[in-house]
């Protein structure tokens, strides 16, 4: 299995604090030691770093958690592989360009006698995560494209709705086949699917103190902060020890935007 | 304009050294102060980094020249912004999916009244580069496809060849739009294609010491290579001050792979 770690805010916000709670799980704290990856979206813009090794002993990860890089939108993961091998392109989060945006999209869980025919987007590694991206990226083109509606998707929240069913059909459909929790991004929505295993927390103000679950570490947001921001951060299982985080239910899915949850369905 | 590294190997090999001149250019020696980017190849998978900051001030950048990422193909970009705005969206290489396989494109120049209709691939940014790309994408899809010839680009060398015809017929029209210097991948070939300036150099055994021209650094690649080793350097200006660069001709098009030519037409 994997973890997942995502993040939506209302203004570029840094992910240092979550990101160094969950790459102790990268082969430390946690067995998820076959590689990790995150993406920062920046204006649309995607900033990508992945390495194949644990997380924990990774410079680039050391960078990453150290480096405060700005995003409204940000997805991560790291890796127990049990399909495809542990290489850079069996590495998470997956990127495909559709309707003129970067898709982002990393998935906790396995699926059994899955083999989706590709379409248009084709997998260029092994595992069976990469091929039910592929294969949603296909749905959503083939059933929603219409590029006057949805392309550069700034039609109204009608169309948005479209799609967020559509994923939501194909996430209870994926979940007869395994086990199937995914997050999903274009940069402005962080699209969450719980198959079995998917905690959200929103922080805003009054902000407080927050205490790594897997690591010595405390952050102050008081003082990292400002009143209006409004940070949801979105996990396989809770980061911190001192918060009250959701969990979501089986089937269950949520669109943030801004850091707020703007649509949702129960199973 | 912007400047251009590509590299090809036979065996997995850093770039620290020739990036480290490049990254002078960005900012320092050179006015290519508008951001950067690198791909690197590794079995078919990549890891990117980019920022639109300077190079000679990044913090990634240092990271990058510092840390000895070992790859097959690399291609790398620095940019002075003329179309399009300086920000992530818009910072070179570009990436997407064909054929299941990832492609990278960066390109030196610009071109006017040149705007083509996306196909299947649509720009994210604003720049003309990512245009021509997406336009190059089209056309090798629509033309080339066929899937059980060249997907997974495992065809014979006759397809190939089709296929660096098309490229550099493409590259040759963008040539009467402006200025088109290019270099794409898909991890095994580096397609160089020159519209105005494009160096290259091959190292190989017996090898001797380089000196950089843009920092006072030089390396004796023989401590860091074995006598089968065999590296091709693309660049838009030589990097390096006391080695032979060979210059490339107006219209014409390199294919390396493994480090050495294996397809190249004049205009």
């Amino acid at each position: 299995m994997c973890e997942l770690l995502g993040m939506s805010a209302n203004v570029p916000t840094d992910i240092c604090f979550s990101f160094s709670g969950l790459m102790q799980r990268g082969g430390a704290t946690g067995p998820h030691k076959d590689g990790w990856g995150i993406v920062f979206y920046e204006q649309g813009g995607t900033r990508e770093f992945r390495d194949h090794r644990p997380s924990v002993d990774s410079e680039i990860a050391q960078l990453v958690s150290q480096y405060p890089i700005k995003s409204e939108t940000v997805i991560s993961h790291i890796r127990q592989a049990n399909v495809g091998d542990v290489n850079l392109v069996n590495t998470h989060p997956f990127c495909r360009e559709m309707w003129g945006q970067y898709w982002t999209f990393a998935h906790n869980g396995q699926l059994k006698d899955y083999q989706p025919e590709p379409v248009f987007y084709q997998p260029v590694g092994t595992t069976d995560s990469e091929a039910a991206f592929c294969h949603l990226m296909d749905e959503m083109r083939q059933k929603c494209c219409a590029k006057q509606v949805c392309a550069p998707f700034n039609g109204d929240s009608t169309d948005h709705a479209k799609i967020w069913q559509l994923i939501a059909d194909f996430g209870r459909q994926r979940m007869t086949q395994g086990v199937f929790n995914m997050l999903l991004s274009q940069g402005e929505f962080l699209i969450c699917f719980c198959g079995t295993n998917l905690h959200w927390l929103t922080r805003r103000a009054p902000f407080g103190v927050a205490e790594l679950s897997d690591a010595e570490m405390r952050v102050n947001f008081k003082k990292e902060t400002t009143p209006r921001d409004i940070v949801t951060v979105v996990a396989t299982q809770p980061l911190t020890q001192n918060e009250q985080w959701q969990k979501m239910n089986p089937g269950e899915i949520i669109v943030f935007a801004k850091g707020e949850p703007i649509w949702q369905q129960a199973a």
